[in-house]
């Protein structure tokens, strides 16, 4: 057997039987370690930042933009967020052993569900090393041991916020082996721990499109993720108009690189000449790039909107396309039926939003269109854990079955029947 | 592209049409449709006999054997019994468009899940032809749209069971392709159904080992199964001696070839005397085989059990058997940590019992065991949908995600957020 077979091996054995013995971790004592975790982090941040410090030097001789550099600093800043994260995950009630739907049968037995952890999740991400704490913080709340496989980029960073984790557990006497860190940077490695559904349940990653997609097509686990978040907005004809171009501007331009950010516009022909112009204006204010169909450029030619030049026309691509940056693409509509037909031809199923006063609208929107999150005048910005109420978030799915949208603590625990009874038997 | 190859992709692009036209069929209209189905089983049952006889004479043909024949023939009762679930699935509750959970966050917005159909269901199974008229009841009452594939061994008795579908979804106005017979047998175009994940959401296969296994190797969707049903009574220090002793035989002999069938009985050392020769004696007068470890062959020779030289010894590959025959292996254990362990070494994840009178014991036991069901004081036969009250059963998952256990019409909706609020932007 390979060294890296062996490895990978040892890390899935390891949390296998850490998942096991989590069972019996009472829930205060759970809060008490990510508590003291958070203190140890405040207290030890003189060493992050070293570890940090060997990171952003390694990036920095590479060359790699500031983009990049400023996901991988850690600042005290991010020393202070990781500590509220741990203390907010501290103070979420714990979903383990939660029991539901208890009803007795007409047989006489009770029947009812348990929420459980999942078991073992393995947790694949780029540069980051805020994802270290976050991550193990919602696993370890929830019961589950997890291997965390964080960027090479970011590994002496990782190494010193783990060690924290490593001394605390021990301390407190939760198997060490719930938080396992994979130090091997070799991308093999990857390889060797997605071949192994015997003893990871779940692989979640986070990061890059391409990491993604690598994982998903080497995977022999479930994945747990989105690839792409092509979210839209549909302008209904019965849209308030005010309504309409404050929910499109705030889901393009409150923040332009996030999933859940705007990046096609859907118009209701009836509306069009009402809202465009000054949608199209107020994008071009905030120096949006606009790329529209046919019938919308008309429709703004028609309008005789001053900017025409400025807008250009969208091809099929724009409509697939995750811009992540300040693009819009925007095509008019003649119906609902056409809004939703091009949201389930060119979609990602993450999140869409219906502008609408009509109420049979709004509710067959949210009936028919099959993504993780179906909004009625929201901004689509809100598609978030925290904001959900979900008091936090390991990502967000886009998967149709299990987590789907927002993935918080409930997530990461599943569901098995329970049943009791006074000695029934069947008859 | 090959003839396969293209008829797979029709059937999976038919369906995902029929699918995205499900939503907006009514509650009233769906039920009807069943209603209206069962009534023309009843009338063309003749046409039903005669496409069975036809499938029959071919298995007797090939000297198939009597269970076979059983499995495949198409008699008056099944008939009725088609029909009962006929309408007993139209008179259970619509899972589709129930909204839980909807609560106002801090920003305003209103968020809440949806139920709401999976989409497309590709259903694979063997010889019983009822499954045909069971899996398209449930799929078209959760709105989603279904390709059925069943053996070739059944193929005329499927085709005239499809052909009731199809005219009288035609004559109702639901689209026909919602329930499709893949009527071609060749079994290349399961392998190429097993492609098509962006046509087909989930796959559930039916039938014996090997198929599950050869589908579960093939697919690149996600497939709900159950391999086997290796399921462990477990008799605790603190059981209950007549409770112990019934449960044991109840889960043991009630049926044999089922898969919720005790297979394996754990028995704490602290009771072994007191339970094991009563259990032993009843088992072998119902002429079931009885294959122990060690110290449980030491213990009934110490309390000279009369027909010791019956009882054989288990080896290790007896832990791992699902007999589905009258067999059964014991196993005495030391404690309840070692009944756990046993479990998660060999068990399948189906159904377990403890039988004790102990709070705790019973607590850690639903707890701590891994498996789909986990049960208190009652027969491993209960681990069933329409004994859990589901109202339904579609088949068993032994998946730790989605639908864990008997899989009721739920387990064919998946869950979407919504957000509704009055023009709620992010700051």
């Amino acid at each position: 057997m390979n060294k890296l077979r062996e490895l990978a091996l040892k890390l899935g054995k390891n949390s296998r039987n850490a998942s096991s013995q989590l069972h019996s971790i009472k829930t205060v004592q759970k809060n008490d370690v990510l508590r003291r975790i958070s203190d140890c982090i405040e207290k030890n941040k003189i060493n992050i930042f070293q570890g940090n410090l060997l990171d952003l030097k390694v990036a920095k001789k590479a060359n790699k933009d500031s983009a990049f550099l400023d996901r991988l600093e850690i600042t005290n800043k991010s020393i202070h967020d990781m500590c509220n994260g741990l203390e907010q995950v501290a103070s979420l009630p714990d979903p383990i052993g939660t029991i539901s739907n208890l009803m007795e049968q007409p047989s006489g037995i009770k029947v009812g569900n348990m929420n459980v952890p999942i078991g073992v999740i393995l947790m694949i991400y780029e540069s980051r090393p805020n994802v270290t704490v976050d991550a193990a913080a919602l696993t370890l709340k929830t019961g589950n041991s997890i291997i965390l496989r964080g960027g090479s980029e970011s590994i002496n960073s990782n190494v010193a916020l783990h060690t924290i984790f490593y001394d605390t557990l021990k301390k407190y006497n939760v198997p060490v082996n719930s938080v396992q860190l994979a130090k091997e940077t070799n991308r093999d490695l990857v390889k060797e721990l997605l071949l192994l559904d015997k003893y990871i349940d779940i692989v979640i990653p986070r990061g890059g499109k391409s990491l993604i997609e690598r994982i998903s097509k080497d995977s022999k686990i479930q994945v747990i993720k989105h690839l792409d978040g092509i979210c839209h907005v549909y302008i209904d004809e019965f849209a308030d108009k005010k309504r309409a171009v404050d929910i499109t501007m705030n889901s393009k331009t409150q923040r332009l690189g996030t999933c859940n950010t705007l990046e096609t516009l859907l118009v209701n022909r009836k509306i069009a000449e009402k809202t465009l112009p000054l949608i199209c204006k107020l994008l071009l204010e905030k120096n949006v790039e606009i790329r529209v169909c046919k019938l919308t450029k008309q429709i703004l030619s028609e309008k005789k909107f001053p900017a025409l030049r400025k807008i250009k026309t969208a091809t099929n691509k724009d409509w697939a396309t995750e811009y992540l940056d300040a693009i819009l693409s925007i095509k008019t509509v003649a119906c609902m039926d056409e809004a939703i037909s091009h949201i389930s031809t060119y979609g990602s199923s993450h999140t869409e939003s219906i502008v609408t006063e009509n109420h049979e609208n709004a509710m067959n929107f949210l009936r028919r269109v099959d993504s993780s999150s179906v909004m009625v005048n929201t901004s689509t910005r809100f598609a978030d854990g925290f904001q959900y109420g979900l008091g936090a978030e390991i990502g967000i799915s886009t998967n149709k079955l299990h987590a789907r949208g927002p993935v918080g603590l409930e997530g990461l625990t599943t569901k098995k029947w329970i049943v009791m009874s006074d000695g029934q038997v069947r008859y």
